[in-house]
């Protein structure tokens, strides 16, 4: 833990212990935005009015806020849900409640908690939130993990456990193997002892990628246009043919998932990088029974109980103290460092996910 | 019923209440291809040997036999299974027993019996089979509707009841409106309260096509490229956005069935006469949720029981007597007049089903 984040955890602690004494805060810091475009560009670092903190309602300290994907297509406005704007960017993070209102029953100053649903704009200092809007989770757990444990990891867990009855054993095929939730599917099937093919493009320091993956629980790691050589047959020899491949790419890499999918197995689609839509063989659907599926995290929280939502997240935590379980390679970066992060977002390869620290 | 069909059938019952005083039939004439190709240069009507009807098989007049687009595929050498060559052609139609094994339980001298799975070979005057290789079907049903019920009324009931779960006032869309599964949808969507949006490729006589359709209780027939016009939203303005969509055509025409789909709903392929795959936005599949499936009727009897497939044939037959569900549009042929028969199947827009009568 940095320097930085201990003096701040020590001062929010402070805080939060001396709540009725201190003078409220009413104001923080967020990283703003009126229009859509390229975040780089329409990001910019404001100071914001908090609103009153209502008898339901906790204030938080933001600890800790990725920068995601799907944060950067909402920016762009290209994302299946947008907020009005102006909007603070981020929709995932970890946060400390520093102050909680008269009727506000779940949650106690000094707990963790993350967001419940997309689109509460994590990119910020501080926040108020609606007590319902916000779910607590176990302070045990590394700051980085907590800040990162409601998008990706819930969304690997889901697809492994919700669309096929994996075994040990089993295997499964995924591509973009090494993005957060590409991660997070190796270590939980690794886990459940369900062998993983994993798929990256060709790049600069494959190896040392492939070994990090391994040294995470991946049972192979294969360059996309190993795909569509005949020599993967020799890995079939001694690994099943998946039941369940994960797709974030789309166009021909999705169409060689489907190409080594066991009889009536199922591809689910999260992710669509490589802008192309996913082309099914009318045959593999008709004589191979494949199904053909998309997940999409907010739409499963949306549809679920707290109860169901709380019950995936334990899950998690366990493997996560477990040893099982890690965050993804990640960059802190200070909250004011916002540019320098957003930037390294956007690279292609990205090794690491950015962190927003505050 | 024509003459022909009558002084047959007369003869065959005759011939089976005196079954063990006649001449067993040792031989058939059969529509035989000993390589595979074009259906029109490779099959040869010829005498074949009928195997000696052992304790539990039964010896059966053929009565009626389609031309199905698989039974086509087959002979090209294009289909997902293929017979060991040399080979009889066909795989559905309608026969009566004529002589029955002494340890044949379930079957009596002059029930008319359905192939149980594809590949029987069904274009030929006479055939042995295992018990367990036909299904009974009643005798109060029209001829051309048992010839016929095996492979397109059974895959448009399984298509309607094992995906979404329809109830009256929803609605579905389908391509190829006009093949026979089309019309078997038709009519068993109308029957249970499901409103059906009929898509065609525009062709010389839509309008009597259209009528013909809704005739049989279409709700709306629509041409292809209205699909993709704006104007279509006044038909969602009276009409629910389908649930189910099925598919038989593939490239830009299930896109389009996809892009009218409810969100969370299926898409069913069945067939791919375009020969192009099925593109599938990723935002389809993460954001709407909609399934992407497949259905072959061959693989559903393999795994089901003889006990499923004959409570769906019975749902069928009830729906036959109620006048509810007919044959799709026919064309009786001779046996020996095949080459016609193949050459008509094998017309763009042909208007009728081509049915070998032997």
């Amino acid at each position: 833990m940095s320097l930085y984040r201990r003096s701040f955890l020590a001062a929010a602690l402070l805080g939060a212990a001396r709540a009725h004494n201190i003078r409220r805060l009413s104001r923080c810091q967020a990283l703003v935005y009126a229009n859509h475009g390229d975040p780089s560009r329409v990001i910019q670092l404001k100071n914001v009015d908090l609103r009153p903190v209502g008898p339901k309602d906790v204030l938080v300290k933001i600890l800790a806020a990725p920068i995601n994907p799907s944060d950067i297509n909402m920016i762009q406005g290209t994302y299946a849900i947008l907020p009005e704007l102006p909007a603070v960017g981020g929709n995932e993070g970890v946060a400390q409640v520093v102050e909680a209102g008269g009727r506000v029953a779940s949650l106690q100053i000094g707990d963790w908690v993350i967001p419940r649903d997309a689109g509460s704009g994590t990119w910020r200092t501080a926040a108020v939130f609606d007590e319902d809007d916000v779910i607590a989770v176990p302070r045990d757990i590394p700051l980085l993990a907590a800040a990162t444990l409601g998008v990706n990891p819930c969304t690997a867990l889901r697809m492994l456990a919700d669309f096929e009855h994996l075994q040990p054993g089993d295997s499964l095929i995924q591509n973009a193997a090494n993005s957060g939730v590409g991660q997070a599917v190796i270590q939980i099937a690794a886990a459940r002892g369900i062998d993983t093919i994993n798929v990256l493009r060709d790049r600069p320091q494959f190896a040392r990628l492939s070994d990090r993956l391994k040294a995470l629980g991946a049972s192979h790691v294969i360059k996309e246009d190993a795909l569509r050589r005949p020599d993967l047959e020799e890995l079939f020899k001694t690994c099943p043919k998946p039941k369940l491949a994960l797709n974030a790419v789309g166009g021909k890499s999705a169409t060689e998932l489907l190409r080594h999918l066991q009889v009536g197995g199922t591809m689910v689609t999260y992710g669509g990088m490589s802008k192309q839509p996913v082309a099914v063989p009318t045959s593999a659907l008709i004589f191979k029974d494949v199904k053909v599926r998309g997940f999409w995290v907010t739409r499963w929280k949306r549809q679920h109980s707290n109860g169901a939502v709380r019950a995936t997240l334990a899950e998690l935590c366990a493997l996560l103290r477990q040893g099982k379980l890690s965050a993804p390679a990640c960059a802190e970066v200070p909250l004011s460092d916002y540019r320098r992060a957003l930037d390294a977002a956007a690279q292609p390869f990205a090794a690491a996910k950015q962190i927003l620290i505050t």
